[in-house]
C-alpha cells in the first residue's frame, strides 16, 4: 500500500474564480496586497499493488482531473 | 514578495463526503481497491512584507479553513 498524494491546480491562463472569490474576501480583511492567489485540490488516497504512479495517472486522466483546464502532478510517499 | 503554498484538508475523524463521492467512482471504474482517499485544497499566493507565514497563519484563521472541520499547514518558498 503505497500512500500518494495529487495535486490539481487550474491550467496557467485559466480563470480561477474560486481564487479570485478568496482574493477578494482576503482584501475585505486587509489583506489586499495579496497576490496572484490559485486554488486547486490536494487529493491524498492509498494505492495497493505495483507501479502506484502510473495507476495514480489513470486515475487523474479518468476522473482526478479536466486536462481542458487543470494540470496534475503526484507525488509518492517512500 | 514571497510564494506561500497552504494547505488545508479535512481533519482526521472528519467526513469527507468529496473524497466518499471520489472513491465511489474511481471503483466504477476499477479503482476498488483505493483507500483513505481525503480531498483537501491547496491555496498558492504570492505575500509581500515581513512575516509572510505569520500572515498566511492569520488568513487561515480568518477564511481559508474552518477549524472545526479542517487542518491546515503553511509552506513558505525559498
Amino acid at each position: 500500500m503505497t500512500r500518494v498524494v495529487v495535486t490539481v491546480m487550474p491550467r496557467e491562463g485559466v480563470l480561477d474564480p474560486q481564487g479570485q472569490a478568496v482574493q477578494i474576501s482576503l482584501d475585505r480583511l486587509g489583506f489586499g496586497h495579496v497576490d496572484n492567489l490559485r486554488i486547486g485540490k490536494r487529493i491524498e488516497l492509498d494505492i495497493p499493488g505495483d507501479d502506484p504512479e502510473g495507476q495514480a495517472r489513470t486515475m487523474c486522466e479518468a476522473l482526478l482531473a479536466n486536462p481542458l483546464i487543470e494540470d496534475f502532478t503526484i507525488a509518492v510517499d517512500g
